[in-house]
């Protein structure tokens, strides 16, 4: 009888597998450049993709038109008779209201109504976030966060951006804009930032702000001639300090020690706020490595309350780098 | 047939108080001076309350075994024949395990397991958690916070507590330690913290923080003649800067000014986090009123990222001040 159990098991389990592998979802990752639009498995591969140019587009409805076109395409180019749902990732994007609202980014002004133009082509469930709450419900479906129930995630970018999970849901709170952690003010009175207050995390952190930190120590240190110094300041981007810092020199390296200093304060005090069981980034910045991620942990140890010791993970995101935003924008169909 | 569905309804609702009304719970809050007890009505009425000298007890056993007879005492005298659950607040409380985990404020060593000791007596469900997390589903069950979803807490005190409520539910995290806001970093390298850090916002905000301001402030302002220079920079207490504060004494609403900075940024920071739609503010220095509130919420304003303008109330918490930390315990009983 236990072997007949044991086989139906294994059919079952097969005829699932089957099943699962068989649906597909829509991920869409809408950039002030680029629209990135994937055809991902159940497993997590992006199996297809296209793109449009966001920035020619100045009618919303044309520009979800387009976006429900290359999908269509795409479905019939792989022989998917059926998709279970759309996520869509996009600056400003509300969980709530499936909007987005005044993205400074996009040419479409106002509340542009995703949700509802995607429903004028498409008729399935279509879930809308920002884009880094999509990296860490991507990060939760497909990638190293798998069976977590609580954690985080940092984005290192133009700005640095976050999510969080909390028992195993994204967290929205009453607007839906929950987790903005770049904008948590790290030094009082700091840095300026482009949210028109200062000290936020994401003026110290992102790629930025790794370019505003290079530029200081330049000026700190008017003896330094290392590579650094033959870039124009108008030119030197966080790519040059990152590969600087590659080769070892010794002001980029100083760089992304301080970088890695501030990015570990802001995480112990995340850490303060929803015990996490791990805290995930990903981004640009984050191909440093080790000279980014010592200092970050060191900092981290030391400036976490004594109470959370040992009890979180520091960890660099497992999605595939060139799918990532796509799978992410995918993930939000899971999200329940 | 309408109106009998009604009056079944009524009839129904009317049973349905009656059986609220004659339901108690336990609430017990553990300090490292005295352990309060008390019995709580449904409506959130402490009708009853007894304590114990904690300090006085080195068995834990013994400590235990002394509560639960003071709460059938007390249900004998109030002709209380049953108690839907006891809910504990201490210092260390931890909601997963039912221990309290090396509290350095009690004489119990190492691991007390409460929720073990108390069943050796009172067969009914035991709610264990830290005091700030009690204060907050307090103000959740029995407070300004019913109805709500999501809001943070911060009591001030000896330190700075604070409880976040998500979808209705305290959050625990992992450890079951979440919401610590009091040692997130609001200063890097600022003032020493007991737990062994730099710069927690309890060394700024708290009661022991408002103490430290005064006595900085009074260090810097020499030619300041009012009454705290005339106590003893050993004897000045937060209480004294409020009741300075009260009369109106230019230095100690400095003290209160910076404080409500401090608790501002913090606040929004804390806002970032979990986009709640409420914060409340309870323990001795909020009593200071309009001294601190006004620099608090104008801090706050300015700190708060746009995308949150207009979503957060700033209040103060609405549990009456004796009975607030037997009712934040009572309530965890409601915690599912």
């Amino acid at each position: 009888m236990l072997s007949d159990i044991n086989n139906k098991h294994s059919v079952f389990h097969f005829q699932l597998s089957t099943i699962m592998t068989n649906t597909y979802s829509i991920g869409i990752d809408i950039g002030g450049t680029n629209t990135d639009i994937g055809l991902v498995s159940a497993e997590g591969r992006c199996v297809a993709r296209k793109n449009l140019p966001t920035r020619q587009y100045f009618d919303a409805d044309l520009y979800v038109s387009d976006i429900c076109k290359k999908i269509y395409e795409m479905m019939e180019e792989q022989h998917v008779a059926a998709i279970d749902g759309i996520g869509i990732a996009a600056p400003m994007g509300n969980y709530y209201t499936g909007c987005i609202d005044n993205a400074t980014n996009l040419n479409f002004r106002g509340t542009t109504n995703l949700n509802a133009l995607v429903h004028k082509y498409i008729d399935v469930p279509v879930t809308v976030s920002n884009d880094a709450n999509a990296a860490a419900y991507g990060e939760l479906v497909y990638g190293g966060a798998k069976g977590m129930s609580n954690f985080i995630t940092f984005t290192l970018g133009t700005g640095v951006g976050s999510g969080i999970v909390i028992d195993g849901k994204l967290l929205h709170g009453k607007t839906g804009n929950a987790g903005e952690l770049g904008h948590v003010i790290l030094i009082p009175d700091g840095r300026p930032c482009g949210c028109g207050r200062r000290g936020c995390l994401e003026t110290y952190a992102s790629a930025t702000g790794i370019r505003y930190t290079a530029l200081e120590l330049l000026e700190k240190r008017p003896q330094y001639d290392g590579v650094l110094s033959k870039i124009s300041k108008e030119k030197l981007t966080s790519k040059h300090v990152g590969d600087a810092a590659h080769d070892g020199d010794p002001l980029a390296l100083e760089v992304f020690e301080k970088t890695g200093q501030w990015l570990g304060i802001a995480m112990a005090n995340a850490v303060a706020f929803s015990s996490p069981e791990a805290i995930f980034l990903m981004g640009g910045p984050v191909k440093a490595g080790e000279v980014l991620l010592r200092p970050l942990r060191e900092t981290f140890k030391k400036s976490l309350c004594f109470v959370y010791d040992g009890s979180v993970d520091i960890r660099v995101s497992e999605l595939p780098d060139n799918d990532a935003a796509i799978l992410g924008a995918a993930a939000l169909t899971k999200n329940k």
